[in-house]
């Protein structure tokens, strides 16, 4: 992992050089070598489809695995697409003059080698890899051991793709082992990584943040909440907590506890719960909801949970200052909704609700990189330094400072 | 220490909402506060140096530990100043629609609770504490044991300044133990701090980063570089070699080496090597060096030295590449400059050198807060995430998204 480490060190540097033109060209090699490997690529997929019905693994997770042709289709248009986002490196912005006369102004740079470590989707391969090399990084991948002929056979494009425009191989690196001691040498080697990116459950990205010495940007849970105010439209109300909630299940921006005012409840709830049942999500409510709607109790474990599943939480609160405590003291952070028509309280709910994404009157669903034009995104920051929210090629980035005199020296 | 969190957290959701206002009232409060307590300042650090002479604490630290009248009014005088600074909270930017029909922008916020622990200066526990004040945070100040007497007459000055206004006094909350562990509890809550910034030597910042499960804003050293280019013009390249190490030594952005192209060498340090001579500075030069002007060798170890001390480290580079290359080998990344007229080499160094600071034709004392415009810092970091180098007001701050819509759902 040293030696790895110290490849991925080097490349960085060119990588910091590269000019966009050859950066986009090997995106666009990537996608062609990714098209013309489409049988290799689906051969090697089989072998980890076929090693992990032998260890008997959930059929979920293999799912997840499949790598079909038109996923490889998609890897290759991801490709494009990120070529024609702008370049983020080099740009140069609050460029101004100071008394002195020196002339400061800030310029976009890489972050250096970035770790990412992730779960079985292979396609994560290919959406961080191709981000890393658009932001002029290098990247150090370590996927799943269920992924590792499916990965390495992506590799294989990757570098054919970077050789063919002449950028180093070494920009784009995916551990050959499926030894898990490896992951504990990636997260403590500062001098080789600038930052580990985790993606995968809760606990993987627990374990990689207690242990790691290197910097974290961690994506962890979002138990995101939809607050109906009093004095929201029912229409709108209606269409966005159906939509927080089922337009998908396992995504971290879906709803998990939808909180009513007590005001309109009576007239909201009935005609919702009944659309959400129809769609077999089962309700937990708080007592004043059962008192409206026959359900199921919700008990205190259910306000922090995440259940990225057809369940939802749904509690009756007395006042707009009940629903900002709940979210204080249940959400992750992560993106919260009022559903509004008064001015007063959707500037007190953006201003005092500290989440990631803070949204009035439309769908939490669209907290996300591609919603919010950031073009991809590698994963939805919880943490409040460096990015937070969606993370797209700017957060793979940092900037200096650069300072242009004339002979200027300090008094 | 648990309980000093919980009330920082608390006061820190009250700081958040706090209009600007409010904020620069407290200052202006505790600017007034700290001129008629003066007597009650000067006696409390009285206390202080007594101690430290007792305990046989060095001169060198003694004086730091120093507050003179003089001390108090430029204490005063900042809290003024960052009252005028603008108000970052809340500003937001990028506001645009997206082709969905949602309007989505950043909008800046607090992080929340700041840890900062430093060494003997008392003037940094107002320094700090202001600038966390206006930037909408919730501060734990844990100060030398050395300063215990006059941090807390200072805490006492800015409490009474907060309750002035009716901002919460656990706002800002001087840990009043000097017991060691607290620095241990202090920087292992992340529950109830989001950051910690450490200020002081390298020891402590070291021991700090290795040690804290809260992210850590660090300022480690400054190993600075000016290359004098062969197209140098040697009038800039005399004033600001020399204004860069002789303006002040015991800083961070003094240079502590100097690079010089051979093409140029002769022209240059005879008459360069003079003037440090003159004003006491101990020269260490490579062979090509001695050979110009005779001085002691620079050694291996000469190279990663921080002297922060009247010694300069002289090497004479063969070309371009080998300057760039010996700041990317020895550099702490802090700031280097180049000196030279060439538009090419100018580019090339602007775009290589991967430290917080990048400088053309201007001296390496430049790197700081005031002289960017920043209005204040509360340190330089040379971390690459977050914020790099001279930190101000807007890097003790992180941003939510903020998202506009009618009704809107996904698709």
């Amino acid at each position: 992992m040293q030696a790895l480490g110290q490849r991925a060190r080097q490349a960085s540097r060119l990588m910091a050089s590269a000019g966009r033109g050859k950066k986009d060209a090997a995106l666009m090699a990537i996608a062609t070598k990714l098209e013309s490997s489409s049988a290799a690529l689906r051969l090697a997929n089989e072998k980890d489809l076929a090693a992990a019905k032998d260890n008997g693994l959930e059929a979920a997770l293999v799912d997840r695995l499949v790598l079909s042709e038109s996923g490889i289709a998609a890897m290759a248009t991801g490709c494009r697409q990120v070529a024609a986002l702008p370049d983020p490196i080099g740009e140069v912005g609050d460029m101004s003059y100071r008394p002195s006369g020196i002339q400061v102004g800030k310029m976009r740079v890489p972050l250096g080698v970035i770790g990412i470590i992730y779960e079985s989707r292979p396609n994560v391969t290919i959406d961080a890899a191709i981000l890393c090399l658009k932001s002029g990084n290098a990247t150090i991948l370590r996927g799943g051991s269920e992924a590792i002929y499916s990965n390495m056979a992506i590799a294989q494009c990757i570098a054919e793709g970077l050789a063919e425009v002449g950028l180093p191989t070494d920009a784009v690196q995916v551990v050959e082992t499926t030894d898990r001691a490896a992951v504990g040498q990636l997260i403590s080697m500062p001098d080789y990584v600038d930052v580990i990116i985790p993606r995968g459950g809760k606990g993987l990205i627990e374990r990689i943040t207690r242990d790691a010495s290197v910097p974290v940007i961690k994506h962890l849970d979002g138990i995101c909440h939809v607050y109906i105010d009093q004095d929201a439209d029912p229409k709108k109300a209606f269409d966005i907590a159906l939509n927080s909630k089922t337009h998908r299940y396992g995504v971290c921006n879906a709803m998990e506890t939808l909180l009513v005012h007590q005001d309109i409840a009576k007239q909201i709830l009935p005609r919702l719960c009944q659309a959400y049942v129809d769609v077999g999500v089962e309700l937990r409510g708080c007592i004043r909801t059962q008192a409206i709607v026959p359900m199921l109790a919700a008990i205190d474990e259910d306000w922090d949970t995440e259940y990225l599943a057809a369940i939802l939480a749904i509690k009756v609160v007395v006042d707009f200052d009940q629903a900002v405590q709940h979210i204080a003291d249940h959400s992750s952070d992560h993106t919260e909704s009022i559903v509004t028509e008064s001015y007063t309280a959707s500037r007190k709910f953006i201003q005092q609700v500290d989440s990631s994404s803070v949204i009035v009157n439309a769908s939490t669903r669209f907290a996300d990189g591609f919603e919010y034009g950031l073009g991809a995104e590698i994963g939805i920051s919880t943490d409040k330094l460096h990015a937070r929210g969606p993370v797209g090629l700017e957060g793979l980035t940092s900037q200096k400072y650069i300072v242009y005199g004339d002979g200027h020296i300090r008094k």
